[in-house]
């Protein structure tokens, strides 16, 4: 998830591109770069780091010049550096172009361009769209575009800017977001809309594979074929604000909604014919561990219990889950054959970095699942895997969890299919599915907000849940508690009958996940045990199950059970976020929490 | 924790003996058993179960007699049946007698009873005392009571009946109870106060190493060395329903207060000689494991992660911990190699035993931890050790628990000195300490009991620790629940700012346990951030620990740290106590709970 700006028109084109990048930095922020046509050369400033970094260079480097692009990164391949920093030229310095997405096809089409001579200078998969470009360049740059989009495979928002054809701008997306607008004297392009407001409420929606070409006065709209198509602008309705959040009210729910997208990012270049691919693991001999830990902190460590979960399930490995304030201080059992798992939205978490630490020092295999590329925790781990969640701004965890649901269940399955354990086609049919499915769930999103009235007057609720669906109601309770402040917990529903049902009383608000075939029928029977003490049920389960007395069921689709985590979570993220906003609570920014825990 | 009684006096003795037993039916309900002297003959009726078995069959076997002996077993030594209930007798049945307690060396006595010919007619500790006494009787019945309680180590009441001279009962006692009251027309004793109510008010209390003479008319006391002492009697102030609960409120409190002695219990010839001796597995290979599991439900659950902790720390041995009800339908990764400990207070848990009955399928080595003996699970388990709490009553666990630590921390001790780890000479020296330890931290009672105070008009409760302690606070926070109805819940303090702190507000209460000296200071910054956000404390920790702002510290005696999970149990009870109390919550039998699981 990057951030991009394309300005062409007749005043400097500087302003706006910087202003835009400086609206789009939530979409990433590890580096940041400008490109200008000044007196017909290409003049690129970029800079690692924070926009202000930028800013500070440009103090010293005037850029001038009516046509330009501009980018603000968010690293997914290649760390966080000046050379990986977009925008990237082709070698003669007559082509450059920023990019938003994630080209899967990035290595072979690499490795084609190295054997015809081509050098890069970057290890980002955008620096081989523009060398692509330089190869297939045949004196009409639109037509060039057009044979690239052909062979890239992958998602995409383009700008791209060429001293061959000074005067445009072309630009292009495929399931990457660009917005062009129109000003007095220019056509303008950003990922968002908070990136044009200040200059534009008119503005134009591409779709996937359309393609423009943006001039100083006119524009010109080409579909797929390059054949000329029409489109009319919109007026945008609401503020800055507003538009920073894509309309959503608040980040976390613009971030519950940006799950499909994500999650498809995610799974992204990793499945193929019916295979797991994580090339970034191709050298681990998995034959070699007799032991998994999965370590964490908060959200994601509920994302390692449902990971060790399915891990063990489909791979038959021995897995232990700590949390890893806990993992640090407990002189774990570790050796060098022991795969060691951390998980960390951030990558900085302080317990899982000493924890990850701790594990290399005890000769374990390491392997990071982390958000932010180049993280301290990416680095010091053997192996990284990203999720591509993109920023996550509200400060409870939603997107990220869910990606690393994903990316975890992923990694089971490869785990599994490399000890030559049973994988069915149809798991990696439906792991296909899941952004399908997740954005259906998200339009019964009315249905979650009438839940969250049974929540908002309540003191307590209690989540239910055994097996697979534990995890899930863990991190349920976890969500409703972060941001509306209901002392929410989670028990397995087992042992309810152990201590916890003496809480239960006339009126109490009793939430249960019952997606897991071979123990739904129990964990229904245990919701009865609560009915019969006056609870009132909100029920998640699937079609499978038959339920007596619950007035609220929702149910799932029937996918594979090992995948139920990623579905059931948008109920529970959503029930929280109502819950929140009835009770008034400033839903993105909790009371006493904080985003990333860098501390112990 | 068996149940005795005794009458010596001008009425029939059996309607005494009787309504005795069913006073003590609390101590003990698997067999019961009378002896009376009748025409210069001991007659005995005896019989497995609960005490309306015996008065169904003394309906068939009228038993008449102005001298006589009753007993209500809770088994220890040999599984309940109608040979090793008690009264015992010797083979000419001029002796008979009944006991509680345990005998720790009955079976080197019972080798040299052998090899002198006699005959064992049970598997009980008792009948060596009953055998032995024939063995060294010389014309003088107290002459050879002195001289068997030179031999035998261990705890016992006695009462013993012989027509040799029948006109008198002999009682002894050491660290079992014994109360003698005297009515009108007999004197008569019992192991507890509720036995002799209805009879008389006045009693004599015996203590431990002192003996008594009873006869219709007068009692003679006497010191352990047989020379004549004198007693006067105390006159009991409350009445029968009190009683029952040895004068305490409830049987929860009774129960608390009763850790000290049932704790010594169990420890009660388990060490020897600096080492630990657990006979009942002296088959075990404990080289051949790879893996132990430990599974229960509930308060057991609490023990067994305590128990896995120590276990993993002395023996270095992997271990894992999961609920009942999860690790049977979880498909555990479990083989011959495994060894599987099942804890259940009852030993009848249902998720328990078909945990065990799956461990047992798939050739692990099972081993369980009960407290009642002849249960399902201790039956069915391939090896069993026995925590000697006696009958728990209240339906809150409290003594079962702490006897469970304990047992489970010889154990793991045990396994250790298996695997020629070093165990510390001091270790054993101080759980030896324990009980005294416990009965002093009893002594502070109306601390705790303060401390209440800060819970009554609270809605939550909120427990932290880390490590040990985190197993600790589970279960504080689980005996809140219960008996208070507090929502309280437990969270590792390492994971409070992963979310959990959002709920802390002016005025929470949280209850920290800071024991383990290498994580007590991590602990006690987390309680300064819940400080910081208005809550209020009640710290449980060691003197090791300075700790500022903190209104409430309670300082726990500096034992070594595996061993104060035990320690640290007692404040955590009365407070969950004296805060149901401040309520008026019915502690005995707390709302929706009952005292066995014996369902899923």
């Amino acid at each position: 998830m990057c951030g991009i700006t394309a300005y062409c028109g007749k005043g400097e084109a500087l302003p706006f591109l910087m202003q835009g990048l400086s609206k789009l930095e939530y979409r990433g922020y590890d580096s940041a770069g400008i490109t200008t046509l000044e007196n017909s050369q290409l003049v690129t400033i970029k800079c690692k780091g924070r926009l202000e970094n930028l800013e500070n260079k440009l103090k010293s480097h005037q850029l001038h010049g009516h046509v330009g692009i501009g980018h603000t990164r968010w690293a997914t391949h290649g760390i966080p550096s000046n050379l990986n920093s977009h925008p990237h030229t082709n070698q003669d310095e007559t082509i450059a172009l920023v990019h938003n997405g994630i080209i899967e096809n990035y290595r072979e089409l690499k490795d084609e361009l190295i054997k015809k001579g081509y050098q890069f200078q970057s290890d980002t998969d955008s620096e081989v769209v523009v060398l692509l470009l330089d190869s297939l360049y045949e004196g009409d740059l639109l037509a060039a575009t057009q044979k690239v989009l052909k062979q890239i495979k992958g998602s995409y928002a383009l700008c791209i800017l060429s001293t061959l054809e000074p005067d445009h701008i072309i630009v292009a997306k495929k399931d990457s977001p660009l917005i062009i607008g129109k000003t007095n004297d220019a056509y303008v392009a950003a990922s968002d809309i908070p990136a044009l407001l200040e200059y534009t409420k008119d503005v134009y929606f591409l779709n996937d594979y359309e393609m423009a070409v943006l001039s100083c006065d006119h524009i010109d709209f080409y579909n797929h074929d390059g054949q000329k198509i029409e489109k009319t602008s919109t007026t945008i309705p609401y503020d800055l604000e507003a538009a920073k959040k894509d309309g959503y009210d608040t980040f976390m729910l613009k971030e519950i909604h940006e799950q499909p997208h994500v999650i498809a990012e995610t799974l992204r270049g990793r499945i193929h014919q019916q295979h797991i691919v994580l090339d970034e693991l191709k050298d681990i001999d998995f034959s070699k561990f007799n032991k998994v830990y999965f370590v964490a902190c908060g959200t994601a460590y509920h994302a390692s219990l449902c990971g060790a979960h399915v891990l063990k399930k489909v791979a038959h490995l021995p897995v232990l889950s700590e949390v890893a304030s806990e993992f640090r201080y407990n002189d774990p059992l570790i050796d060098e054959k022991t795969l060691a798992i951390f998980v960390s939205q951030s990558g900085e978490t302080a317990d899982t970095l000493a924890a990850l630490r701790l594990a290399k020092e005890k000769k374990a295999t390491t392997l990071a699942v982390a958000n932010v590329l180049g993280s301290t925790i990416s680095r010091d781990a053997d192996y990284v895997l990203y999720t591509c969640a993109g920023p996550e701004i509200a400060v409870a965890s939603t997107k990220a969890y869910t990606t690393q649901l994903v990316l975890l269940i992923l990694l089971a399955y490869y785990i599994a299919q490399n000890l030559n354990q049973d994988v069915h086609d149809d798991v990696i049919k439906q792991l296909q599915l899941i952004p399908q499915y997740v954005d259906n769930i998200l339009k019964d999103e009315p249905v979650f907000a009438q839940y969250a009235h049974m929540l908002k007057d309540m003191h307590d609720a209690y989540f239910i849940g055994r097996n697979l669906d534990y995890a899930s109601v863990l991190e349920g309770a976890l969500k409703l508690k972060e941001v509306s402040y209901v002392h929410a917990d989670a028990y397995v529903a087992g042992e309810l009958k152990h201590g916890p049902i003496a809480l239960i009383e006339d009126g109490s608000v009793v939430i249960a996940v019952a997606t897991q075939p071979h123990i739904a029928q129990k964990t229904i029977s245990n919701i009865q045990e609560t009915i019969a003490r006056g609870a009132r049920v909100i029920l998640l389960t699937t079609h499978h199950e038959e339920v007596k007395n619950v007035q609220n069921t929702y149910y799932l689709p029937d996918v594979e059970p090992t995948l139920q985590a990623i579905l059931v979570a948008i109920p529970l993220q959503l029930i929280a976020y109502y819950t929140a906003c009835l009770k008034g609570c400033d839903v993105d920014k909790p009371r006493n929490l904080a985003k990333s825990v860098t501390v112990e």
